[in-house]
């Protein structure tokens, strides 16, 4: 059974804040081991990736066989059931026409002293987007970080997905394929990210590296950042719903269980205002897990992670949120509109009783890879500007230097940086001054 | 001497390679004594803090002392030269109003199927500004850090810079407090920076931390990523200055050494279509090297670091600027605007030969905060973005479900995930289907 917390309990603080300070994940230490799987790529290229493709994944590859090449994704993609693929085409319009109004805006003006001013989008060259093997790799997650790309106007999309003892995974392609991956590599783990970061004879290097993965590839992400970019190394999924009593209580259940059959070290908590609702739901999770297919994952979930939370009455809960810092917020109640307007830190926010979080994960638009581990307090989730960069302009003429000029000397000099104050000097008529 | 690199030459691409993977830092590996110092001042808090202040600063401090009072930052403002304060306050007007042109704006709309979608940007609550002590203390920076989360709205603005034995730089005070910082303490270090993060009895926790610092900073806010946010680990600065041959050679070197005198391990690079304007740019530096008050510094990192790359024509450095990236681009050629259409990677650009990158540093209004070491590739400059979070937002009605979920739930199943697609498939009057 999950903890049950009264708001209006004397010990509530205390345990709020235990709930919330939960370390749910235990991170192996495989950082030596990551570090010279990513050296050996560095230094062998392709014959390295090859080695530890048929260690790891049962698969004998030669160079030319690193790609997947457009005829294997076109006979994957003709696997694919019709009502999938249909499914797929609606989500990926769906997420590319959301993300298209992220694109930001150049700017350009002329100040008061005649110096122009302004900065500039432009996409990164190349991504690369890590896609988990197995169980865990989602066709969902291929549109979500590999649309925001294209949408930038990223050139070059690389994906790279192990195959493990050769199985390809055809929605995953179709997946790629619709959302305009140009290159797709079966490999995985430390060192398919090593080979994104500092290319080989085969993979040309990539300027970012964005998707999940396990415990290996966490640590390749941030052993290679600096060298290319990353994503934030996302921790396990957490919803938090807030509902009031008028909620089906046999819903509100389903959405706490679509995330903890995510992982067990997932977290789902209700805040309700309603006492006898809570216990429903409690019930109503029993119920459900007695006929789900993740069952053990997502009682095991439940049972470690999840929570209850009873406040006197709605407004009670904002603080409660804003320290949650929830990944995502599902607000089951009358008048969502008007509790979002005083909720500072989420995610992704869903709005009113037909809002599961589900519809979120697929098809909505905005992006499912979101801040998690209380990080929404300072992060957002993966949009276009994580595959765009902005310059800054700066153009004087000679009249806007000189009215410029002057203060910035003093400053130079005050900071004792001669060259600096030199390289503004060297250009006025000092006699004018 | 600086190395000389001809773009004709047949041995171009591999010195050029070399050029730009010159490892210029040596990152002393502090993390094991970093690491020790943010688990002390976790668990102790302000004793843990007062007593490393003691060690490293030479300072004996109580609970009461840490924050550094209105009074004592209004007597040593008092201290400020008239024309410096002056010069600070253009300075702080001109960024302030250069980032307020970044804030972002919200979004809402309703889409085909009736299910209403966007994404609203908050500010962070609290940003922690880390502020180097001594010679590497510049009020120019308080005003870059500070500003943009002014602009963005974050209500708590907490500043931390070392005084060692006691001695207060009344600049940096007087930047702190035009720039609007809200609280100041007197520590540094990895100690400060964990204070940041976990808070401590006197110090409340903050949620982002941005500013430079030396190795052990830059190793404690790596550690603590992910508790807080963090900006951009700097590397040393670079300036890449393309001219052409109708430039004063004397300008040209002193904004060459206006980089290199910040770091032996800066770079400062001159790419060039007029080798006779090469030699002339190589004497200046050594002329100008013989006067300024840096010299050692400044004529170490040319000497190492520094070079001059000569191209048949200014077309042929496009695809160098865009390999080296550069911190700050200065394009000091006849026509600024084509040549930097053509540019992609760089932090920031000074267009035309009345602006040097020096006025960048203080007060042209763009942030002096960039990406450097090649990151141009894939990053940008301290913005108002890096103090703000964006949350999206989806609201569907039951017909708007309806329209969306049998898509979400095909996909749902497809990925094995049943309780994503019960929370759907619940909500739906599935007869009507």
């Amino acid at each position: 059974m999950p903890v049950t917390l009264d708001q209006t309990a004397a010990d509530f603080d205390a345990a709020f804040d235990a709930l919330i300070s939960q370390k749910r994940e235990t991170a192996a230490d495989v950082n030596d081991a990551v570090h010279a799987i990513l050296e050996d790529v560095r230094a062998r290229g392709d014959a390295a990736l090859i080695e530890y493709t048929q260690r790891f994944d049962r698969l004998a590859l030669t160079p030319d066989r690193l790609a997947i090449a457009a005829e294997e994704v076109d006979a994957a993609v003709a696997e694919v059931p019709a009502a999938q693929m249909e499914a797929l085409k609606v989500a990926a319009g769906r997420i590319a026409d959301f993300h298209a109004r992220q694109k930001p805006s150049d700017d350009r003006f002329t100040d008061a002293a005649g110096v122009v001013l302004g900065h500039r989008w432009t996409p990164v060259s190349a991504a690369g987007l890590y896609v988990p093997g197995g169980t865990a790799s989602y066709p969902s997650s291929v549109l979500m970080n590999a649309l925001p790309a294209r949408v930038a106007g990223v050139e070059r999309i690389v994906m790279v997905v192990p195959t493990p003892d050769g199985v390809l995974n055809p929605l995953v392609l179709a997946a790629a394929r619709l959302a305009g991956v140009t290159e797709i590599y079966r490999i995985g783990g430390a060192q398919a990210v090593g080979a994104l970061a500092y290319g080989t004879q085969t993979i040309a290097p990539v300027d970012k590296i964005v998707g999940p993965g396990n415990a290996y590839v966490a640590a390749a992400k941030r052993q290679v950042f600096g060298t290319v970019g990353i994503d934030m190394v996302a921790g396990p999924s957490e919803i938090l719903v807030v509902a009031d009593g008028q909620n089906d209580p046999a819903w509100i259940a389903a959405d706490l269980l679509s995330q903890a059959e995510h992982d067990t070290a997932a977290q789902s908590i209700l805040i309700t205002d309603d006492k006898a609702f809570a216990a429903d739901v409690a019930r109503a999770v029993e119920a459900h897990l007695a006929t789900l297919p993740r069952t053990a994952i997502a009682g095991e979930s439940w049972a470690r992670h999840g929570a209850i939370v009873t406040v006197p009455d709605l407004d009670a809960a904002v603080p409660l949120i804003d320290r949650i810092a929830p990944e995502h917020l599902e607000l089951a109640v009358a008048d969502p509109e008007a509790l979002m307007a005083r909720v500072r830190n989420a995610g992704a926010i869903f709005l009113g009783r037909h809002t599961p979080e589900a519809v979120g994960d697929y098809i909505a638009g905005p992006n499912h890879v979101l801040p998690t581990a209380r990080s929404a307090r300072f992060a957002s989730g993966l949009s276009v500007l994580d595959f765009m960069k902005r310059t800054t302009i700066v153009g004087c003429t000679a009249e806007g230097l000189r009215t410029l000029a002057p203060h910035a000397i003093r400053l130079a000099e005050a900071e004792g940086l001669g060259a600096h104050a030199l390289s503004l000097s060297i250009r006025l008529n000092l006699a004018a001054e």
